[in-house]
Order: C-alpha cells, then sequence, then structure tokens
C-alpha cells in the first residue's frame, strides 16, 4: 500500500491500524483450502475484496455523515470529504490494479459484477424505501444484491484461486450468497434487539423508514387498520421515541421476529448443507463455524 | 447502459442528455484510426473511458458540493450525495465490466493505472496547496497525474484497440500525456482571463489557494518582499476582491501568463512532432487540429 503520496500513505496506514474483523479474507482463505490449497492467488483475492470493502466503507461514511467507524473517527471527519472519497476511489483502484498486473483475470470478473451489484442494491434500495411497505421478495432483493454480493464473491475468489472448475465456482458462489443472505437478516434482528431475546432494541431503521423482514412479516399479517396505522407511524420524517416503540412493539407481537429468525435459519441450513457435499476437512469444519457465527452473534 | 433499477435508468438518460463535448472518445477513436482502423475494441475503449471520466465528474461535484455542471443541475443537486456516490460508483463498474468479459485486458490495465494515478494526483495536489508556495515540478506531476493521465490512455487505448505494439502504444500514451499538460495549463490560464488577452479573469484558482504555473512563476521571480506579501494574500481563507485582484495584477505583471503560454506551446509541439512521425492521414490531421483547439479554444 505504499504511496508517493505522504498523505495517503498517512491515511491507509489509519485505515490498517482500525482495520476490523476480516471476515470476508477469512471465507476466501477457508474456500481455497476447503477446495484444494491457499495459493498466492488466494492471498491477492483476499487482499482484492478487503481492499473494494474497505473503499466502500470510506464511501459510506462519507454519504451517510457518519464520523465514527469501529471506535475510530472517520476519513471524513478526520481529512474531510474530499480527501475521503478520494481515497476511496484509490483504495478500489489499487486493488483492481493488484488483480489485473497478476492476471487474475477470472477473480477480476468475480468482483466486477459484485461491485455493479452493490451499487444497484443500495439505489434499489433507496427508491423502493420510499414506499415504504415493501414486499418480501423485493427485501430479499435488496439484501441478495447489497449485502450477499460481497460474501458471495469472496467464496467464488476462495475457490477460483484453488484451481475449482466453473460449476465448483458457482456452488461456492452460491453457499456465499446463502450464509451474506442470513448475515443481513441477523443484522437487521438487531435493530429489533437479538433477535426479541437480549439486547436493546436500536430502532434505527425505523427511524430511517427501512423495512426489514420483521417489519415486513408483521404489516403483512396486520389487519386493514393497523397496517394504515403503523405505516403512518414509519413514514413520519420526525419519529418520537414513543412512536418507534410503538412501532417495535408492534412488530414483536406480530411473530415477525420469529418469522425472520425462522427464515435466516432455514437459509444458513440450506448453505450447510452445499457445505457438507464437499469432503470433510478442516476449512469445511471452519466454514461451518463462520456460517453458525452468523447467526449466533450478538453484535 | 440499461439497469433493473428504474431510478438508475432515469439518472443515466439525465446524463445521457447533458453529455459534454466528448473529447475523451475522440482522442481514443482517432488514435486507433492513425495507427491501422477502427475496431469493436475502441469502441469498447472509448465507453470506458467515457464511463470512467462520467463517474469522476458525479463524484467531483459530491466533494465540491456544486450544483451545476454544463449547464444542467448535477446528479447530486438533483438526487441528494448518496445517490450520486452510488451511481458514480455504479458508471464505473459498468465500466470494467464492459472491458473484462470483453476480455480487453490490456485496456483495462491502461485505464485502471490512469484510475490511481488520478486520485493519487488529487491528493497531491491537496496536500501540496496547504504549503501555496508550489515548485514547479511538483506542479508537472500534479497535472501529469491529475489530468493527462486520462488523455494519455485515450491515446494508448486507441492505439491498443488497433492492435499496435506495445512501444508504439507507450509513443501514443506519451504524446497523450503531453497533450493533456497543455490542455491543464490552458486551463489553469483561463483563471488569468484566456492567456491574458481576452476575457474576464475569474480568480477561482486563487480564491482557492491553487498555485498553478503563472502564479509559480511570478513567485519564483519576485522580490522577497512582494513574494512574501503575495504568498500571505494567497493564504488568507476569505479573501476579498480587491485582494484577489492585487494577485492577479501581480501575477499579470510578472510575465507569469506570457511564461505559461509559451511552456504550453512547447509541451504542444512536442506533442505534434510526435504525431508527424506517423504517416500522412486525415486522422492524423484531425489530431493535429484536436491539439491545436487544445491551446486555442477560449473556453
Amino acid at each position: 500500500m505504499k504511496s508517493s503520496v505522504p498523505l495517503l500513505d498517512k491515511i491507509t496506514h489509519y485505515i490498517v491500524k482500525r482495520k476490523g474483523k476480516q471476515i470476508r479474507p477469512m471465507f476466501v482463505f477457508l474456500s481455497a483450502s476447503m477446495i484444494d490449497s491457499v495459493t498466492e492467488s488466494t492471498h491477492r483475492g483476499a487482499a482484492l475484496i478487503e481492499l473494494l470493502h474497505t473503499a466502500t466503507l470510506v464511501h459510506d461514511d462519507v454519504v451517510d455523515d457518519a464520523f465514527e467507524r469501529r471506535g475510530f473517527f472517520s476519513i471524513n471527519a478526520l481529512w474531510k470529504n474530499k480527501i475521503a472519497v478520494l481515497v476511496g476511489d484509490y483504495l478500489l483502484s489499487r486493488g483492481l490494479l493488484l488483480a489485473i498486473s497478476n492476471k487474475e483475470f477470472e477473480q477480476l470478473s468475480i468482483v466486477s459484477k459484485a461491485v455493479e451489484q452493490m451499487s444497484e442494491g443500495e439505489l434499489l434500495q433507496i427508491e423502493k424505501s420510499r414506499g415504504v411497505n415493501l414486499d418480501e421478495k423485493i427485501y430479499f432483493d435488496i439484501i441478495r444484491q447489497k449485502t450477499a454480493t460481497l460474501i458471495a464473491s469472496c467464496c467464488a475468489c476462495g475457490a477460483a484461486s484453488a484451481g475449482a472448475n466453473e460449476e465448483i465456482v458457482e456452488k461456492m458462489r452460491h453457499i456465499g450468497e446463502q450464509i451474506g443472505i442470513a448475515f443481513q437478516i441477523k443484522d437487521d434482528l438487531f435493530d429489533y434487539g437479538l433477535g426479541g431475546k437480549i439486547g436493546k432494541p436500536t430502532g434505527i431503521d425505523i427511524k430511517e423508514k427501512k423495512s426489514t423482514l420483521p417489519l415486513i412479516y408483521a404489516l403483512n399479517n396486520a389487519s386493514n387498520g393497523d397496517k394504515k396505522k403503523m405505516l403512518r407511524l414509519v413514514k413520519r420524517d420526525k419519529k418520537s421515541k414513543a412512536d418507534i416503540d410503538t412501532v417495535i412493539q408492534f412488530v414483536l407481537k406480530s411473530g415477525g421476529i420469529e418469522y425472520a429468525d425462522q427464515k435466516m435459519r432455514s437459509i444458513a441450513d440450506e448453505a450447510l448443507t452445499g457445505l457438507k457435499t464437499f469432503p470433510e476437512s478442516s476449512a469445511r469444519e471452519s466454514l461451518i463455524e463462520l456460517v453458525r457465527y452468523t447467526i449466533e452473534r450478538e453484535k
């Protein structure tokens, strides 16, 4: 990541210092290892995806005006928007160059499709959420494109880097997609407090008029009167704490949490079934553990 | 550019409606035609570069909070920052996918290096302009990376698409770089009113503390007293119209305009000399005309 521009060195150093769980590279390495073994190409795939993911986060913080990320100040908070957008573009192009100069064309193709789908997914969400009253199919389309695509790419790149054929790469992509969908449903459940068991509901999605699976289920199974009332509350621009609590209580009572939790588990189970078609290995066990972590994690 | 997301279709339609001069695709087509002939690959190269250039402009308007572009409202003005950043990312990935799915790896490599250099160049400018008192070498480094890289890529991609060998591709890249440098010096001269001949000085660069060639020359050839005084004015956060006029008059008197104009012409001449080593053709004449337009244009 060395650059001839000192400011850029300083910022990438800061980014590396506050790195996250690096779950995406883990999926790349474990997928390669389960198929055959980790190669130089696997390392490049993991770096490419982590660079891309980091670039996305840097841009996200600009558009959301976020001042914090992983307990540190965001890049835009410390160096302003202009620099943050440029740093994001730089990280993305460094990742692409790494792949291009090493002729990693298969990985490049997988990852570029992911970038396109991710921006389409985000835009679809913005467009659809104006209506608030989503149907389930649209919800799944959005999370498939927005979140699941990148984890799908991790598994596909990992498999490709270990020399898997097209069919196996596609199978791993599909498994990764299921894991990603389960991951996002879990994230959306946090808004209601950890699947309704522990933790305090945050209500952030409701505040921002984002319809997620628990609310969609609740709305689609409510009386016409309740539905109208709740939609009016969710669409309100400035919501009181009481407004948000009313919606949360409505969702809790409707069984929306249990429904979403059950959906998440059945999709994760499909991923596990897919993984179990591969011969037993420690990498396979680790991937199974990662799937379990995805649906059981508490943050 | 068709997308499954209606909002995205609407925005790309709007972008196409307000398209610019499309000078970059022209360089791609003419370079290919001069070397041999325009191929399918030339069209893809031109589309790739125009998509990338458009993505950059959409992002630029976000970071500069600009509300207008080419006489139309900017994307961020009409659809907000979040959507504009995503649309920029989408356009970039569409361009890359177009190249990847057609196995245009040479063009991909040329263009990705350009993206990296452009973001590095912008960041270098932000970093260095804090000091205001640039030296000429840094000025040329910045405009080479920030502006010239993309026109260099146009000429290189055009040549590559016509089947040129590595040496010719590199020669065309170099010619494009010289054209790009001349192009940017011309742009910087507009700040002082069209090379000091016609037009009203805008003084925008001075207001924003950007040191360009005329000012750098003037500062490096001034008495210590004048230099100190002018630097103090340029560094001022809130400048009056009188402050800016004082700096402009100082630059005009110093001969900085003539110096920059002369530099621009000598670099453009090098590009013309390079072009004239190719056999005569109508494409070669058009490229020569484009270089002349670059340095003689009045906006």
